[in-house]
Order: C-alpha cells, then sequence, then structure tokens
C-alpha cells in the first residue's frame, strides 16, 4: 500500500519567538494604569453571582473598538460605537444577564444613564464611558440596579490579578471558565534602548458565536503609548485573524464588542503603525486575541472539543474561508465529532455544499493528522487508531481542494447534548 | 394597551382549490403504468431490513430530473443527471445503507453496472435506467447484492399501494415515516372534455437537508401526457417552490436526486407547456411535492416539531429568502423551539446577523401567531398563553423587516437531543 502523508499546513504564528512574546499574570490589569472591578449588582436571578464588570484607567486613554455587524445591533453597541469614534476612553461598564438588545429608545436611554452613573463616580464625561452587554435579548432593562451596582464597582476597582478575574467572572453568561490572557514583549526604541510593555484582557462567549468584526464581549489594555490610529490597526488586524475566525454555532450576537484600551504608561514615545516598535506590540496584541480566541471555541456551549478546520489549496482567499466556515458550521460534522465517529464523508459534503467551485476528484483530507482521501479517492482507515486520536482535546480536519494556493484556518467545536441543554430552556 | 393584530401573510397555495386537486391513495403507483418494488438486498446491517427500491413504467417515458449541486456529488447523480437529459427513461432504481459518495471512479462503475442489471432484468437499454442512492459517505460500494437484489425487485413490481409502500420504506435511512402522496386532478381538453389525470410519488429525507434544486430522493409519476419539456419545467418549478424551501440542518447531501417520470396513460392530447390543461397538472404536481417537502421538515432528524418561517416586507426576493434561512438554519432559534422557550430575541438575532440590510426600528415579529414585536419595540407577552400555543404541531414564525413587498416562506424543524445522539453515531 502507498504511504500517504498529512497535509502540511501553512505557519500561522504571530511572531512569538521572533518578538519574544512572554506570557505574564495579570489579565487586563497587566498593563499599567488599568484598574477593574467585578460586583454582584442583583441582575441575575443566582443570588450572590457577580453581574456587573468594570474596566478603568486612571485617566482618559487611547482607545479603540470593533463591533458587530448584526442589524439587530445592541443599545449599548449603538452608544459604544459611536463614542470610540473619538479615540479616546476613560472606562468601559459591562454587565451580564440581560443583552439589552432588541428594546428600543429606551434601551438606548438606560445604557446611557449607566455611563453617566459611572462618569459621576470617576470625574470624567459621560462621553469617555463606553458600555457593554450579554444576557437575554429582547427584555427590557431597567436602571435601579445600577444605581447601587455602579458605586460598588467603583470602590472595588483595583490593580491587581483577582480585581482582573473578577471582571473576567462578571460578564460570563454560559460560559463554564473566565477566559483571560496577557504577555509582555519588550519593544525596540530608536534610541537603541527598550521599553517593557504589557498586553491584556478577557473575553466573554460562549453561544451565538460567530463574531463579524468582534467577538461577544472583549476588553483589551496595554500600557504601550500607541497613537489611536495605531490602536485602531492593531486591534482590527489581530481580530480580524483571530476572533473571526471563530464559530461556535453559526449565530452572530446583536452584542459583540471588542475595546482596546492604551495607558501609555509602559512610557516611550507614541507608537503609531510606521514606528519601529509597532510590529512587536501588534503582534503581542494578536497573541492575546489568538489565545482568548482558542478560550472561546474551546468553552462553546456543551462543548468538549476544540475544532481546528485548515483549508489548503484554494484559489482564494474567500473560497477558503466558505469552505472552512461550511465544514464548521455544518451540524453534522460537529455531531460526528461529539460522537468520536471518523466520518469524514461529511467534510467531504459540508466542503461541496458551499457554492465554491473545485473538482472533488483532486480533493485530499486528513481527519486528527491521518490521510482519509487523495485525490478524491478514500484510503483504508485504522478506525482504532483514529479512535484514539479522538481522545485529543483538539480534533484537527485538513481538506486542500487542489486550486490554488490560498489557506484559511477557522476554530470551532463540536456540538453536543449539553448544547440542546443549554439552549433549550436559556431564558427560563 | 394598544392592540397589536397578527401580521397578514400571503397567500402560498398552488392552487388546490381552483384546479379541484383532490388526494387520493396509490403514492407513486397512484399514476397509471406505474409500477414498483421494495425489497431487501443485505445493503444494510439489520436483517431484513427493506434497502433496495425499483421504480418502473409500462414502457420507456417522458422523465425530467434535478439533482444537487454539491460539488462532492455522489456517482449516481454523476449517471442519473447524464442520462436525465435525453428526457426519456423506464426505471429508477435506488438504495439505501450506502450514498455511493467520494468513491471515485470505482464508485461511477458501480452505479452504471446496477442500471445494467435492471435494463437486462427489464428488457430495456441501460441509458434508460436511472439510479440513485442514500447512506453512509465515502465507504466503497460493491456490486455484489445487486447481483442477486435486482432481479428480486423485477419479480416483485407491481402497481398496488402495497408495493408503492415498500419502495417508499426501502428508501429510508433516519426517517421515521415514509413519506408518500398522491392526488387527482380533472385536466381540461380543447375539445371540451376533461381527462382524469393522477400524479404521485415518495420521498426520503431527514437530515443532511437543505436541498438545493431538488431533495434528497424523490421520485414522482404522472399519468399525464406531459411532454419531456412540460415534465421538466413543471417539474423544476415545483421544486423551487417546496423542497428547495426545507432545511433541517443547513447541510445540503451529496445525494439529492428528483426525478418526475409522466407514462402519459391518462390519456388525451400531449400536454406542452403552453397547453390548456398545463397549469392544472402543474399545480397537481406542486400539490404532491409541497405535501412532502412538509412531510420532510416534519420528519426532521430528532424533530419534534414542524416550524414555519415567513418573512415579509423584504426589499427582494433574494434578501427575503436570505432572511427566512438564516431564522430556519440558527441553532439558537431551532434549541428554543425544541424547549417551548418564547426567545423572540434570537429571531431578531438571526434575521441580522446575515447581512440583509433593514432598520431595526421598523421591524415587526410573531411568534406563534402572537405579536412580540412592533417596530422594533419588545411587547408585553402572556408566557402561559405562548406556552400552551407551543403545543401545537406546526410552530410559526413570521418577520416583516419594513422594507418593501417581498416574501418568503422556508420550513424546518426544531434541533433536539435526538439529532445528536443520532448524528453523533451514525456511521457506526
Amino acid at each position: 500500500m502507498k504511504d500517504y502523508r498529512p497535509l502540511e499546513l501553512p505557519e500561522q504564528d504571530c511572531g512569538q519567538q521572533d518578538y519574544g512574546i512572554v506570557p505574564c499574570d495579570g489579565g487586563i490589569c497587566a498593563a499599567e494604569g488599568v484598574r477593574a472591578a467585578g460586583v454582584c449588582a442583583g441582575l441575575r436571578k443566582e443570588p450572590g453571582r457577580l453581574d456587573l464588570s468594570l474596566v478603568a484607567l486612571d485617566k482618559t486613554s487611547v482607545c479603540a473598538g470593533v463591533f458587530t455587524q448584526n442589524r439587530f445591533c445592541a443599545a449599548p453597541v449603538q452608544v459604544s460605537r459611536e463614542r470610540v469614534a473619538n479615540g479616546k476612553a476613560r472606562a468601559i461598564v459591562l454587565n451580564s444577564g440581560n443583552a439589552n438588545a432588541s428594546t428600543g429608545a429606551p434601551g438606548v436611554q438606560v445604557a446611557k444613564q449607566t455611563t453617566a452613573l459611572v462618569a459621576d463616580e470617576l470625574g470624567c464625561a459621560e462621553e469617555e464611558v463606553l458600555v457593554a452587554s450579554t444576557g437575554v435579548i429582547g427584555a427590557p432593562l431597567a436602571i435601579d440596579r445600577f444605581i447601587t451596582g455602579v458605586p460598588a464597582a467603583v470602590r472595588e476597582l483595583d490593580g491587581t490579578p483577582e480585581a482582573a478575574h473578577r471582571a473576567a467572572r462578571a460578564v460570563m453568561t454560559t460560559d463554564t471558565v473566565a477566559k483571560e490572557s496577557s504577555c509582555e514583549v519588550e519593544l525596540p526604541c530608536p534610541d537603541g534602548k527598550t521599553v517593557r510593555a504589557h498586553v491584556g484582557g478577557f473575553v466573554k462567549g460562549s453561544g451565538m458565536i460567530m463574531p463579524n468584526m468582534a467577538t461577544m464581549l472583549c476588553v483589551l489594555s496595554t500600557d504601550a503609548p500607541l497613537t489611536s490610529e495605531a490602536a485602531h490597526e492593531a486591534l482590527l488586524s489581530s481580530v480580524k485573524q483571530t476572533f473571526n475566525k471563530v464559530t461556535v454555532d453559526s449565530d452572530t450576537s446583536t452584542n459583540d464588542t471588542c475595546v482596546l484600551f492604551a495607558s501609555g504608561r509602559a512610557g516611550g514615545a507614541p507608537i503609531d503603525v510606521d514606528s519601529m516598535s509597532y510590529p512587536a506590540i501588534a503582534a503581542a496584541i494578536r497573541w492575546v486575541c489568538e489565545d482568548l480566541a482558542r478560550k472561546v471555541a474551546t468553552d462553546g456551549e456543551g462543548a468538549t472539543k476544540l475544532v481546528t478546520v485548515d483549508v489548503l489549496g484554494a484559489a482564494n482567499d474567500e473560497d477558503a474561508e466558505t469552505v472552512a466556515r461550511a465544514i464548521a458550521n455544518s451540524p453534522l460534522v460537529k455531531t460526528a465529532i461529539f460522537g468520536h465517529d471518523a466520518n469524514w464523508g461529511r467534510v467531504a459534503m459540508a466542503a461541496g455544499k458551499c457554492g465554491v467551485d473545485f473538482d472533488q476528484y483532486n480533493v485530499d483530507i486528513d481527519l486528527l493528522g491521518v490521510p482519509v482521501l487523495r485525490a478524491g479517492l478514500p484510503l483504508p482507515m485504522d478506525e482504532e487508531d483514529l479512535l484514539r486520536r479522538f481522545e485529543e482535546d483538539e480534533i484537527r480536519i485538513a481538506i486542500s481542494l487542489g486550486e490554488g494556493k490560498s489557506h484559511a484556518r477557522v476554530w470551532t467545536c463540536d456540538l453536543t447534548h449539553e448544547y440542546v441543554t443549554i439552549n433549550g430552556d436559556y431564558r427560563t
């Protein structure tokens, strides 16, 4: 029997080694000048559950943000999107338990009132405070819990890893773990010296996840002195390559929000996109985003596995992306993975259904690193070996279309009984 | 409180009343000149389970067919698509248990050999026999079971409702019921007389259902003397308005096949698309297709409910269809229905995510006939009343985008634990 070799996957690293990016502790508070808090404001049914999160900078700082493309975008998205356009902000207040989406003009009013409460406490302008919400869609949100909750959160503001962790926990809904990440990077300066900068953040997201321009709710910070243009550019390109490559269930949230604050407290000259230190800090931001994005897919509602789909040999980037998403969103592919069933025929089906043109007799497929189809012909399978490989935490699917040189990678998770249970009675 | 009225849905009837279409017995054999059989050829693991189906006309007749657009189209699709282009055929042989898809050139060989066995028994040319398969993708299919199975099926060929029913049963995979339909219609003739014609058929399909140009496997017959052009036109327009509006899980099969035989045995002059009797027979064909399409959605894998999604007020037909499919394929909408959770916010989310432009403050939503959103504002809900309405067999969702006058209707089902169970170990 001919010996078939697994497909070679293109390197997709952010440059961690090249730039000397090192993981560190601290989450959103890893960056100097950033404080956080998570408190119980009483917005959720469960007594004592953290539901109000606040991230505040010591002074008004550079800020960039990207938001959902959903036409039913939530009230807080409408408010924050307008304010982030100024390129400066002081804080973001986030709540779980109610998405404040499909709530009409009264919802926008409540979102603005919430930021006014924060501005009063911090002594800044209302326009310098951003807002984000997650939870049930279509339920009116009242301001009353924020009237006591916001001052409590401001009192708890702290720069410790514990405070960062509480802020990350307070935005969880069906998430099973708080998802945080942080790293250090040495930025080269024109004078030959270096500046040590930090990037950190947290994300919430588990279901209704196929972000389009941002993920569910994500707050990032750095102490690097980014200009607002550089912050925007670094955030946009990182989100595009990380969060926008995640799909849990093909459903794009009404509330996706991802913001980046840059306190500048690391010191050094302002960093623009042309600065010599820009590539290193952009890589560090991407590193944190990718770490958080993989954590979102791993913690997909009911998920037992992280699934990485690579599409190779596509005629162009759009085709590669379309096929990767068709596979990653296919309920039949996802249930087969849940069942540890090496049913790669469903990968072929999903690739073939999405309108991308290719010749099935040029297609190769690997499942879990094992060649199962070459030039459209099925190879004999060692089912025992495949069953063993299904024990791995990350399930890898690779398909080559034989049409060109484009590549796309997408992360997803399996579709399980638990997903149905969680979403069969989410609201009640 | 203002009294909100439910959205008015456009009539989508095929003209059953106008043309006097009456349901009748007989399934695929309701049409004169059509015989059918279902036998156990031993293709499936379960002993005695019917797995080989044959539909044969008394003589070579007009035939039209539509097939999957999946690029990984199965071997039998490749063979049948080429042959149906002649506009004439004598029979179709169908098997369950193996889809003969992703099987390369050897798969095409086996598909052709199967038709040769049928042709030998019936005494016709191999090119006059069509073939269709359903089951596991990517597993080689051997000819051996057909060598004894095909002659057995030919021996059993009969024009009774029982034989039609056995043919319908032999193509079932995860289907829980055999899905058949048949009707009679009086065709007006130029001489003032009428001809009584019949249309009948069966369909299999339960998972991997979002047909694109056809459904999983469907065989239709009529004794009306359609020309091949008229048969093609009537089939195409019916499929477009019925099967192509069904989605169970957004996954388009590699094997979708829908063929229509016209024996001409009802008598009368040949019916072309310009004939005065064409609208009546086309309506009868559409009536059978819609009946079967609704049965497919109702019998979706693990489904407990048929779900009908109406999108109104779209700017154009494409937008209406895109929004309807986004709602019908949303796992979050489908799990909420399974959980009897009146979480209409997910309908808003799904409508908003799909790139179709609209203003959320013009949108109205009805759930189960109850207005829940008007001009983007949530209305108070009587949860008890909605819970009671969830007991209905058909769950109706209607949304008006407020952009124009286009309408689309799509059928789907809920997403349940049973879907995950069925598809977690389908192959094993």
